[in-house]
Parts: C-alpha cells; structure tokens; sequence
C-alpha cells in the first residue's frame, strides 16, 4: 500500500534548500520521537499506537457494539476540540452529504452522527432536543476531566432529557462515557450511573487522540469501519521505522520550517471536496495547538477548492504573500457507503451550447475538479505563493488512518525544529480563567472584580 | 433604531492614534461613494440601493412569489462566490440548524436551502440528486455571465434531472434564473426556455450583491423577510447620510489600516453562534476579494466561539503576533422561527454537582456563552491581540441588513486608505485560465502544452 507522498516541486527552490538543512535535525527529532525521549516521554503514546494498544482496543469495542441492547439511529457525540474533532473528520469525510435526509439505503443504513458540547450557543441546544424528538438516540460523552464547561452543560441539559423521556434504566443504556481512567467527575458520575465506560488514555493530549477510544468509539457506534482506520495508521507509522531523513512527513515539517524562517505566517490547506472540511479543521487544532506558542507558529487556516477560490482566491493570488498553501490531493473522493459500485457523473450533453460546456460533454464532474486544483496549483505558485501537494489513495478510513499518523508525526517533529513542545497548550487558559471569573465561580471573585473593573473602565475609542 | 456600533477600547492606544489619523480620508472616501465618484461611477451601485431601487424590488419579488404556481419544500441555489454566500449567510442565521429533520412547525414550515454549483465535487452533485428524489425542488441559478464553470456544470447536470423527472413544462415553473439583463449564456437559455427570470444589476460586483435580486428571489423563496433586510440596510445606509468622521463603519475601516500599517497580516471574525459560520464567510470573501490585490491586505479568518477556542484559541493566545480579532455581539442569537415566544434554556439542577456546575444553575446557556466572547476578548488583548468589537441588536433580518451595509461600506472606504481598486478582482481568473487550459478549452492549446510540461518537468524536491 502506497504511502503519503509530498511533491514539493512548486515549493521555491531556496526554500527547499533550506528545509534540506533540517534534514538531521528533523531525523533526530523523530528517533527521540520513537524512543520515548523528552516531552515524548509523557506525551508521546499516540506514536505507534496501533500496533500497542490500537489493533486490541477496536477489537474491544467491536465486542461493545455487538452487545450493544438498545436500537439507535442516531449518535450524539459531546466533546469539545481533540474530544470531537478527529470523529468528526472521519464521520463527514465518509458519510453522505445529506445523510438523514436521503433513502437510508443509499446512504449506507448509517446511523446519524450528531454533535454537542462544542458549544456554548444556547439555540444549538435546544435545537439539538427538536432533532434527538425524532430519534432513537445513544450518547457518547467525551471529557477527561469532566468538569470542561461546554460539554459538562450540554451533558447536563442532554442527561436530563434522556432521563425524562426513557426513564432512568434506559438512559443508562443509551449513555456511554469516554473520561480518564480513575479520576474526574465523568468517571465518578459513570461509576455511580453504572454507564459504559471507555478510557482516555494519560498519555495522548486531546488533539492526537482520534485513535483512541475518543475517536473510535463514536466512529464504531456511527458504522465507519475503525479497524480500516487503524490499519492506515499502522501502515504510516511503519514506514517510519526505518525512515531516512527524506520520509515526506519529516520533509513536510522541514519545509514548513524553512517558510517560518522566511517570515510566512499563514499555512492555508487546500482541499477538493467540501466533505473534508472538518478534517481540516482537525489539520487546524492539530498545528495551530502544538505549534501557536512562544510567538511563533503560522496561523491555520483551510481553503475549500474551488469553492473558496471565488471569495478567496484574488487574496491567494495577489494579496499580501504571507502564506503557503498544501494541496491536499485524494486520488477520488468518490463514496460508496459500502455498496459495491462506485457512483460517477459526467457532464451531460446539452442541445444547444450556450454555456459552452460542449468541450467537456461525457468527462467526468471529478476529472475537472482535480484539474482545477492543479490549475490552481500553478497559478498561486507564479503568484509566488510556496506550494506543496500532499498526495494519498482513495478517501477512505485506510487513507484518513495514514494522514493522521503523517500530520501527527509531522507536526511534533516540526515542534522539535521549531524549539516549542508540540505537546502542551498552556495558552487554552486564559479565557477560561476570566470566563469563570466573570461568572462568579466560587474562588474568582478578586479577578472577577478586576475584570469588570477594567471591562468598565478602560477609556472609550 | 440603533445603528451597528464599534467598541475599540481593546485595541491599542498607538493604532487607535493612527487610525484617528486617517478620519479625514475615511471621510473624504465614504463622500466620493456617495458621490459616485471614482471606481464607484461604474461599482457603486450597491451603495443606498434599498432607497433607489431595493424596497421596489421586494415588492417585485413577493408579487412574483405569491403568484408561484408550483408547490415546492426545497429551494436548491446553483451559484459561486457571491452568487451564494449572501444568501447562504442569512439562510444559515435565521434557519433551524436541523431545517428538514425536525417538526416542521418548529422550523417555521420553512423549505430547506441547499446549494450547488458552488463546487467540483462529483459526489457532491449525486449527493444532491439523492436528495432532490425525496423532494419538490425549485431551483434558482445565479451568475452573471452564464458560463462560470462551476455553475454552469451543476445546472446542466440538474436542468437535466429535473426535465426527466417533472417533463419540460413543470421544469420550466420549477426554474428561475437571476442574470445578466440582456446578454450571455443564462439570459438567452431564459428566453428561450421561457423561465421566469432576474437580473443581475450592472453596477453591482458580486460580493457586494446580496441585497439586490442575487439574494432576494433565494431568500424570499425560503421564507426569509426581505422587507426588514432591505429596512436594515436602508438603516445604516441613512446613518450615513450625514456622517460625521466618527461613525462606527468609517472608524473601523480607520482601525483595519492602522493595524495593516504595522503589519498585521491577518484579520479574525470572532462569532458567538455556529449559524453565523457562513455570515463570516460573506465577509471574509467581501474583505479578501475588496482589499487583497496589490500585495496588500490582511488574510480574513472566521473563529467560532467558543468551538474554536479550544482548537485556535492557543494560537490566538500565544502564538506568531499577526492577528487582529473582531467580536461580532449580537444582543441575542436566539430564533422564533415566526413564533411568538423566543424559547429559552436554563442550566438545569443535577443532585450530585459532580461536575461543578451548580453555580450555574438556572442560569441561560447564552449568558454564559455571551460571557465568554467578554472573557476572551480580555485575555487575547492581555496575549497582545488587538481587539474590537462590534455589536449589533438581536439576530434577525434587520440586524442583518444592517451588518451588510455596514461591512460594504466600511470595505470599500477601507480600500480607498490601503490604495486599492476595491471593486475588481483580477486575480480570480489565473487558475481559471490555467483549468481551461489543461481541460483543453478550444483555443487554449499553446497554454495548455506549457503548463503540462511544466507540471511534468519541473525538478522533483
């Protein structure tokens, strides 16, 4: 099976030169990487999780489904960033566009996948209970410390409803606990409500933890095949085994290296079909959250081609020339929901050919969409944009497995060259602090005052 | 009435002094578009058209709508860039965010909005088709020339669908086309197939479109108010009249220029609901679009809070300095849906306090949601974030309305202080030229054999 690949040739030539220089370095970082060595002594166990733990747990929780008593059609998922966002990339990647909306049996009879917890907007709420009204819901609530504010009140507010509408004993059984092992408010409430329970591992920060059963269980429970992910995942991390310094994802955080060395501040992701939004978003947390710290790091950011080149394609093209851009490449993005055809769309033929489309008549809808993207390739590089192209197989869990392995990788080796821990996130504070101040919570008061002194005070602009 | 205001206590003393220098060209800007002066003799057309021509136009489209003869419960929108993200930014807003999956006299016995023709992706088009089965689709198609790509492939795919399943007459009712007045591809297919159509002012760039025909017809479709959008816009706009250099949208577009002259690079949309997702797409498009030419302006980003504080937020925090923030306030995010009564969340009572919430019992989900963007607006201006604020009232079409005037405006006077044209965008059709090319558009045979031995020559890196 084809590992991911990196074409860096429409990335500028001195640049290229200078991310060669980080070659050892970038090697080293790896093997620390691999060997359990500084921060990854705590931090590192999502590297080769699959054939450590991986392979075992989606047998685990396998059995869990098959077990499972109570008939759902719908999976709510409550978490916040790393607890929702690697679920979500695979969920939209894989399900239909209009899944619960269109004849069940073309979209694969999955259940639908649904998300709470990751916010605080009170309409989403209680538009969320107008939804789960018409369904058979389960509840996969994910939090390690149990005490996160959004989905510690969607918890709340969801818990209450199951328990009102299906009783106690069947609330119970339609509510499964992801949490830290032994402490926490979630793992003391699933003790108490006797809720099945999965671990959040100690040592795998939120955002590399879509391997885990954060990630797996709500994926099992949502039908996407989590062994297929995992068997991706294994196969990227096996590459690096014996990797060599020219390995495309240690190239990937060298010549992500050398771009910040130059002053490029954003790192814009570009990718073909709307349905990998959220795993771009994934991409977004995952180095923006390692590396955004100390002053440094670019600014994430996600390009939906080629719809976004028509609201932001004259900034890629002629703006301010502070980014790059990777261009995620799947060889078809095609689904099939696991029937055994592969659905296609030509263009078809039109009597008259006012539209002018006659040249394309009987080509295939994906064949101009890949085409723009290597069109749009070579046209943001002559507008001096760096360019990278990402190249992997067919969407699917075995390819979504290998990325997230490669950018996990990748982005704590890039953490290593660009001197921060790729690890921690002390920075995700700050705003909590002042919201539980401003709240009242019990402890806050003195910065709470403070705030509102300073929110009132500070003079007029 | 009140008119959107802008709070710029948190943003810095020497940037606020800078752009105080600016007010007199802001001032002598916003006069030349009122005038009709400069670029905006042949673009301008946007600027108070709900007096000149909008409140006419509603009139004209609710006729057209109360005279409908065909039954319909989904309005599908074939168009790109600012052919849809105006409408998909109200729709979104003022929608249920489960709009066909919930009762529908929740939802206001509203149809469902979708979208094509705003992408390349196969699956996305059969994706669609899928759902149009299950549904009594009217389609609207929007483009100027006709012969954008990306339009013209969903229409022909869909104008096809919908011949073979309601036969040419009823096709016919269920088609209506917005475009150019009197030429191109889409006026002369309308006047041939006799559909109802639209048209596309002169005067009018894309981006700027929203409040003419381009996002009425969709809107009103739906079921949106267009009156009290266009009474919103026609608000601001007369808030405008006799501007003093000190009204909000002149001192915004002030603030922007001083923080691009000390080299901000890129510029975040703060929004306290997910429905507001696609509000701060228009606006990113509307500023990217307007000001990123000419190697300048600043890379506009959305931030959903609190989703995205705990993915962004420790880059916003504490990584690369380059960002300014702006919180987006309304008053209220809370929709009726055309009841009478604003449905309301508490937090709820739970006999253990597990998770610490007990402080906030009986408390509205929104105050704490409110709260946040507050907290967080402190702790980013504390991390060395400029930061700003503006508010509007509650959420619905007149505030939204309002937002439009007030970005559109304050865009073109901010381009007029950055030195550029904010009205073109040549930049959008480099990767056009380069897709025509390699698809081997009649004509482009010279350009596409160099590009294709470029892409295969080009060294490997």
């Amino acid at each position: 099976m084809a590992i991911i690949s990196l074409d860096s040739r429409f990335f500028p030539e001195d640049l290229r030169q200078r991310a060669h220089e980080y070659r050892k370095a970038a090697h080293k970082a790896l093997q620390d990487l691999q060997q359990g060595k500084g921060e990854a002594a705590h931090w590192g166990g999502w590297y080769d999780y699959p054939k450590r733990v991986g392979f075992s747990l989606v047998r685990d929780i396998q059995t869990f489904k098959d077990k499972l008593s109570t008939h759902y059609d719908l999976v709510l998922v409550i978490g916040i960033g790393g607890s929702y966002l690697g679920t979500r990339a695979v969920a939209d990647a894989l399900n239909h566009t209009y899944l619960g909306l269109v004849d069940p049996k073309v979209s694969g009879n999955r259940p639908m996948l649904v998300y709470a917890g990751h916010t605080l907007t009170e309409n989403h709420l209680i538009e969320l209970i107008d939804l789960l009204e018409r369904k058979q819901p389960i509840v996969n609530v994910i939090s390690k410390s149990g005490t996160t504010t959004e989905p510690s009140i969607a918890f709340r507010v969801v818990r209450n409803y199951m328990e009102k509408r299906f009783g106690s004993e069947e609330a119970r059984r339609r509510i499964v606990v992801t949490t830290d092992k032994n402490s926490g408010a979630l793992r003391k409430m699933s003790t108490e409500h006797k809720y099945e329970s999965f671990i959040v591992p100690d040592d795998i920060g939120g955002r590399y933890s879509v391997l885990t059963s954060v990630g797996l269980v709500p994926l099992a429970l949502a039908g996407i095949n989590i062994e297929k992910l995992m068997e991706g995942a294994d196969a990227e991390f096996s590459s690096l085994d014996k990797a060599d310094p020219e390995h495309p994802a240690l190239r990937y955080a060298a010549l992500r290296q050398a771009a910040m060395d130059v002053g490029k501040s954003v790192d814009v992701m570009v990718f073909s079909d709307p349905k990998l939004f959220h795993f771009v978003e994934w991409w977004k947390q995952l180095f923006g959250e390692s590396q955004g710290k100390d002053g440094k790091g670019m600014f994430p950011a996600g390009l939906s081609s080629t719809t976004d080149l028509h609201s932001l394609g004259q900034f890629e093209q002629e703006g301010a020339r502070t980014m790059i851009e990777t261009f995620l490449n799947f060889q078809s993005t095609r689904s099939t929901f696991g029937h055994d055809v592969e659905r296609q769309l030509k263009i078809p033929h039109a009597a008259d050919n006012s539209d002018q489309l006659g040249y394309l008549e009987g080509r295939l809808v994906d064949e101009v969409n890949q085409t723009a993207m290597l069109g749009t390739k070579v046209a943001h590089y002559d507008g001096q944009v760096p360019c990278l192209e990402i190249r992997a197989g067919a969407l699917n869990e075995f390819t979504l497995g290998q990325l997230f392995a490669f950018f996990e990788t990748s982005c704590a080796v890039g953490g290593a060259l660009l001197g921060v821990n790729p690890f921690d996130q002390p920075g995700v504070e700050a705003y909590k602090k002042n919201l539980f101040a401003l709240l009242g919570k019990p402890g806050t008061e003195d910065l709470g005052a403070a705030l509102r002194k300073r929110i009132v005070e500070t003079g007029r602009g």
